[in-house]
């Protein structure tokens, strides 16, 4: 039910005002988008879409994926919509539309609530994606976040599976930087809702460098074009998003695909502060880079007479690419490769039920 | 990743098994259903779509819209699904895909997971749905189930804005149904995952109102192809599910009509049992009817010279439609008919929130 009258003051609880001012409050932010015939406030949202559209459904549970004291709201809106973002663009889709379903603590002020909508809203403009409706309810435990976002499919989409026995392994960007995001976060670091530093905590090393790793856990960027682009072009054989972490993603895709790979451990693009945490007596870089979660980064399988032509569309969207090893055939499953020599490994990707 | 061998024993909790053997289980469960390209286990589940697209979302938590030892976790499953069926049915809308998201505790056991399942998936194939994706995520706190669907829109959608001065308001089916069912499961009474009594609590009445009671509350079943008949009858000038309850829902159907709204007390088709539960020192029958949640029946706006026409294809359907008042010109909001007295009616649904 929507009234009008005063705005809601910031400082008040949800638990406060109910769950029908919220709503109204929510709807009279969110901006109708193109191809949203009817949006928020009705029993369903009504959407003009593509003969072939992609869906994918991803949350967030305070104390599990993020801690409210460590993250801007803002930037928990923002990155809420990112994790799914990254899901649309490994397909090599259009993100179009989201819901917005929220499980919150009755303490939670509007406050909070107008801040994770800011930075949600912003990351939605920046990418073309209309909120559409969603769901709010109470919880007597931590917040969740779950977002849907529906995508329109393009002439291609990229698959888990289909890699070929020969074709190399290759990522984007770096790897670890998210989990040595999270560490730093662990050690007392803390961002402001713009990307700023509040406190270094207990890391004395370059501020540029804390500043990426902690807006790498905080507010991930993945090359959301670029998935796109190579389906266009045709480069890959298979791609996912790296959200578990390396091993882990890796394994899924030799699973998906009925082959085993290989990776060079000297070739992985791992996080350069990840050496200095492992200095100071945190994990160690090369566990960061192998198995740290949240990278938001894609894997890759690369034909190997395609990898000047996928270099070339990668510089034209300045993205980092980088080979890392291959496929072969072979009981799914990952190795790391010292000169001649396979060594298994097993995969280490965080496991949140077992945490 | 998903690794062939034993199945998973049910005794097992999730904490245990882990949330990659756990996603695993739960594929091998769903089928892939029609119009879905790509299901679940990769970034994104690729749909075949119509043109206009509807889209809606809605959870239980628990403790909140469900208590576990309340719940026989099929009858749970199914309801997930439903009230989100409501919601597609009220927009007389065709219901197509599902994507499930769990935010689930470490104890949750993998018999529970199944069971879950097993209602979610029976529900599904009954009303055409498909599962196509979703999310399994850790909490230290209660259970969310959280399910978004995706239905096709016909020729025409139903909305809740549209009533007219004049028009009646009609319900479908019985009022305060399922917050009885509520009142019983506080008073001690249970179901069984078949819809049988295991225990009747305090009630000393007829078994068959108690059975009909507590299925109402774990078990609805809105009147889901209605909707489609209504609106290509043109029957109705506006439609929405009562979930919140007859006060707060008619309140918001006012609001986003620019409309007011009077309700006939004698008039309102009050759950037989109510009258029982409020002989015992339960709530009084009236408030069950008039704010109780949960019902899943529609709400209507009917011009009245449709009437006629309304209850013939109610019949046909098996639909009990009953006029329960009237919108009229003026500021939104509802008031009780006495004679020629109106009483304005304050708002009284249930709000989770403010609980």
């Amino acid at each position: 039910m929507i009234r009008g009258g005063a705005p809601l003051a910031p400082e008040r609880t949800i638990g406060e005002v109910g769950e029908r001012a919220l709503l109204a409050h929510i709807r009279s932010r969110v901006p109708l988008g193109p191809g949203v015939v009817i949006g928020i406030g009705d029993d369903a949202a009504l959407l003009a879409t593509t003969p072939l559209t992609l869906v994918t459904t991803d949350s967030l549970v305070d104390g599990v994926h993020f801690r409210r004291e460590w993250s801007p709201p803002s930037l928990l809106g923002r990155k809420a919509l990112t994790v799914n973002l990254s899901d649309i663009a490994a397909m090599a889709g259009t993100p179009r539309f989201a819901t917005v379903s929220l499980a919150l603590p009755a303490d939670v002020t509007i406050g909070f609530v107008d801040a994770l909508y800011d930075g949600l809203l912003a990351r939605a403009a920046e990418t073309g994606v209309s909120v559409v409706g969603g769901n709010l309810a109470a919880t007597t435990g931590p917040m969740v976040i779950d977002i849907t976002l529906i995508g329109d499919a393009g002439g291609f989409v990229l698959r888990r599976k289909g890699a070929e026995d020969g074709d190399l392994v290759v990522v984007t960007g770096t790897l670890g930087s998210a989990a040595a995001g999270l560490h730093l976060l662990e050690t007392g670091a803390r961002l402001d809702a713009e990307g700023g530093i509040v406190t270094a905590g207990l890391w004395v090393g370059d501020a540029s460098d804390l500043a990426r790793c902690l807006r790498a856990q905080l507010d991930p960027a993945p090359p959301l074009a670029f998935g796109r682009a190579l389906a266009e072009h045709a480069l890959v054989h298979a791609a996912m998003d790296l959200s578990d972490g390396l091993s882990g993603d890796l394994a899924t895709m030799c699973e998906a695909s009925g082959l085993s790979a290989w990776l060079d451990p000297a070739a992985l693009p791992i996080e350069a502060c990840a050496a200095a945490i492992e200095k100071e007596g945190g994990r160690d870089a090369f566990s960061l880079g192998l198995h740290g979660g949240e990278d938001y980064e894609l894997l890759l399988a690369v034909p190997p007479d395609a990898l000047d032509a996928l270099r070339d569309v990668a510089a034209v969207w300045d993205v980092a690419v980088t080979p890392i090893g291959a496929f072969v055939a072979g009981p799914p499953g990952v190795s790391l490769r010292f000169g001649e020599t396979l060594r298994r490994l097993r995969p280490a990707s965080h496991d949140h039920f077992r945490s």
